[in-house]
């Protein structure tokens, strides 16, 4: 720790509104903290900034609590130890965690992990050995499960985590539809990365007739990391029994008026909620369950049921009517005859 | 069949645009048509009319066909056999099948199904232990879950699915929110069946705060009727890991312009898709399996990485600033320090 004592942060001054402006930060000189016993003294290397970030810059509750003002702000980092106060790093070790936007953090050595430079370059450990490649990994895999010849549509597909999505979704086969918003992105994902069809949304006329073109076979996985009206085009082509990862919002991060298609996405990213459509036909196989269970309640009085019951064949039409208008407790029936 | 010939049939005629009319049906009166060999006549007790019916209305992809104009509109009936002609039913025998609004179904033996009427009068089986009784037990345990002390919220409370979805979501031990649209729904739901909270949702200044109040430890499970705005307020609710069994959305099943709220609902349930949001930290026990495939295929050269690389600390918020103009190829990173 001999190089320097000069630190440089970036503080959040200003909760943003709508997209951030260089007025919503601060840098600020200050010292380097020296380390405590069981601390070591990391120099920055390498800080990824990510969209989510901009989530943690609003005051409100997610499955992060937000930054607070006039504090530096944190994000995945690798760095190198400069100094050690701690038994299990030594000088010269590369380590990665949450860390402050700033050239040194002086962080207990239970805040850091060492990482292996003989398998890949530190930097990798903020992308495909780290958050993004994994959150490719889980989201695709355990939400998306996309088999052998499905199409898997993925948004944002040259960002961070798009472009793993669709390499591990052509590694299990999958066809690949890629999104992203420059030429020179699309022609990276079909001939860097073997993508099947690559969409520049930017620059269409018609995303959806694109889309179909694309996706001749429907939309089996949708990994969403944009929202938006790009979601709601991708939509639109789902097969049955489609599953879609939601993993970022990114068209929304910045919105002001809540409406940007699809509105519920970011309340369901930071709940981790699961939204299902279906019909009860997905369930003809448990019929008699289903019935059996019904029948023993309902005989048991823990059930009631309710009918409006419309008299007369020719209201038939009138009853189907008044159900928009909320004119029925429980069942709408018709009653024809005797 | 000695009672009669004389049979009257309802059909649609033009297809609505929004909300129904009478002058898109109309009443045809015409003979009963005779039975062949295996069929029967079937005289027409109670017709269903349900909210679903509305889709099949339009000429568009679904789960069940379209309507085709100037035919009979088809759904959900109870009946009598006046006429037989099959070996598995005589006169005066119960049946219930997807029949026509008509007077008289003269249909295959195989379309219906005899019902018992020493069990439940025949129009039960329209509701509690036919279709939407079903509906509600398989959507709401199925896909909602509900575990013992959860929140449980419904809309459309007081309609034939809604109020066997808060019955049975009391039965297994949830507190139970209905949201209906008259005071006597209401009423009805929390002095009937025991629901928890009714909230109107026609009268209510702020359906928002109502559900904050009715719902003080959020939403696990919000089994949803109807979509649109009332979706939106309920959403903005839900505790981690919620389930949303999407099962209508009736409020924007009329809808022309396509923005009632959620407007992803009405595909998500043609599709019985699933929707997900997720954090990496949901597979944080999971994290090593993750990084060993990621790495296994990045060594095999079937994972490509790729990094944007802004040189400096000093360009960190204008890095950040950056992502949401798309300018990063890969994961985006500010290199520190060598």
């Amino acid at each position: 720790m001999s190089q320097t004592t000069k630190n440089r942060q970036v503080l959040l001054i200003k909760r943003p509104e709508g997209l951030p402006t260089p007025g919503d930060f601060k840098f600020k000189d200050t010292e380097v903290q020296q380390p405590q016993e069981g601390q070591v003294v990391v120099k920055t290397l390498y800080l990824s900034v990510d969209p989510y970030m901009r989530g943690r810059m609003n005051d409100s509750k997610s499955y992060i609590p937000p930054y607070q003002l006039n504090e530096v702000i944190k994000g995945g980092a690798v760095g190198e130890i400069v100094e050690s106060k701690s038994d299990k790093y030594k000088e010269g070790d590369k380590v990665i965690g949450m860390l402050g936007w700033q050239l040194f953090n002086t962080v207990d050595d239970s805040k850091v992990t060492k990482i292996d430079e003989s398998i890949a370059p530190v930097s990798a450990y903020l992308s495909v050995l780290g958050l993004t490649g994994l959150t490719a990994y889980f989201g695709l895999l355990d939400i998306g499960q996309p088999k052998e010849g499905e199409t898997v549509v993925v948004s944002g597909a040259a960002g961070s985590v798009g472009m793993f999505v669709g390499q591990i979704a052509k590694i299990k086969g999958a066809r690949v539809v890629g999104i992203a918003g420059t030429d020179e992105k699309c022609d990276y994902l079909m001939k860097e990365l073997n993508f099947d069809e690559a969409i520049n949304y930017k620059t269409t006329d018609n995303i959806k007739q694109d889309l179909e073109k694309a996706c001749p076979d429907g939309v089996d996985v949708y990994f969403d990391n944009v929202g938006g009206s790009i979601s709601d085009a991708v939509m639109s082509l789902l097969n049955d029994h489609a599953r879609i990862p939601l993993c970022g919002a990114i068209s929304s991060y910045n919105s002001t008026d809540g409406d940007m298609g699809p509105r519920i996405h970011g309340q369901m990213i930071k709940t981790r909620s699961l939204l299902k459509g279906f019909v009860l036909s997905d369930y003809a196989d448990r019929q008699s369950e289903g019935l059996q269970e019904l029948g023993k309640w309902l005989s048991e009085g823990k059930l009631k049921y309710e009918e409006t019951v419309v008299d007369g064949f020719d209201n038939v039409v009138e009853a189907f009517l008044q159900l928009f208008k909320g004119a029925n407790l429980g069942k709408m029936l018709v009653k024809v005859s005797e």
